[in-house]
């Protein structure tokens, strides 16, 4: 057998607890549940948001649709039964992610507020913040960098969020961001406020 | 307008690498896979080498039945068809995982090659390893921790793996660990032994 080098080890018989990684990353799990208009800003929030944990020396990732579409959720269409368990399977692995002690950003339009508040109850109070990317959708359609809404306006997409299927905003969201009134470095800015508030991580 | 401390942030456009957040863990994002028969001993070897990576100050986490079949995976049942989503969600949430930059332990009976190695073929070279536990069925039934062979024996479980349902042994397994001729403890070593010299932590 293999020479034991690591003589301290001794057997443990249950997973190893979130606050023990949380004290090694000297911040606190969250989930940041991004949610709003197609072409709204959320991923460019988020990549700033994350990028400037990261540049903090903090740990934080971003599940968007670049990783889970082609991923987990490859299977899934967009049928509101699709969209639901779209949103369950995310919200299960932010939930994870989280209790990993990351500081953890969801990006994706989740319109149907029924699937949003899935997630919310599944999670421990404090650990899901919910954030509303208030751009109004003539705005979102004008800035449309992947001409989305004009294939969708030529019927090209359907069940496309704004144009042929409806977006439900949030009610009580711990945050509201008007993207129409400030930059994504200004709204970056106040989520990472609000991280140092609620003690997720430390003050600059 | 919030006021706006964090003046150093700076929009981006698309994901923090995976090697940076490498680089701040000191650390490389591995999927360590156990494979083996119910009551094999996986758990109990992926808990001990969480927490002695932890004890190290790395990151690690184990994802097994305990925040897998309660939580993601809780609408899928044991048939071969449901195995085979299990393990194929397992795995983009492990690929995930290794891209958060963690030592991430999977810990599942995981008993039919091709889904094992669909996991395989997601996730790039040197980032999946996976880990044989072989122990005889008769040890296995011997152990019956949680007296599942017995309820098996007695028909009260169906398709359970080992009585009712096949395991195929891995053929190009990175490790096999034969608990019978060791302790838990020393098959946790040997794996810690491997992630150093794969370069994956440093030589404690």
């Amino acid at each position: 057998m293999t020479q034991i080098k690591a003589t301290h080890i001794v057997r443990h018989e249950g997973h190893v607890s979130r606050g023990e990684r949380e004290n090694l990353l000297a911040q606190q799990g969250v989930l940041l549940w991004l949610t709003g208009l197609p072409s709204s800003g959320k991923s460019t929030i988020a990549y700033t948001v994350e990028h400037a944990l990261v540049s903090r020396n903090h740990l934080a990732y971003v599940l968007d649709g670049d990783n889970i579409r082609f991923g987990l959720n490859k299977n899934l269409g967009f049928s509101a039964e699709d969209r639901a368990e779209n949103i369950r399977r995310i919200g299960e692995v932010g939930n994870l992610y989280v209790d990993g002690g990351f500081l953890t950003l969801a990006s994706f339009v989740s319109p149907y507020r029924e699937d949003r508040d899935g997630v919310r109850a599944l999670m421990d109070e404090g650990d899901f913040v919910e954030i509303f990317i208030d751009t109004p959708v003539e705005l979102c359609e004008a800035r449309d960098p992947k001409g989305l809404y004009k294939k969708a306006r030529a019927g090209e997409i359907p069940n496309f969020t704004g144009v042929s299927d409806p977006y439900e905003a949030p009610k009580n969201a711990e945050m509201v961001i008007k993207t129409a009134d400030g930059t994504p470095e200004e709204a970056a800015a106040q989520i990472i406020a609000m991280l140092e508030h609620m003690g997720k991580i430390k003050s600059a």
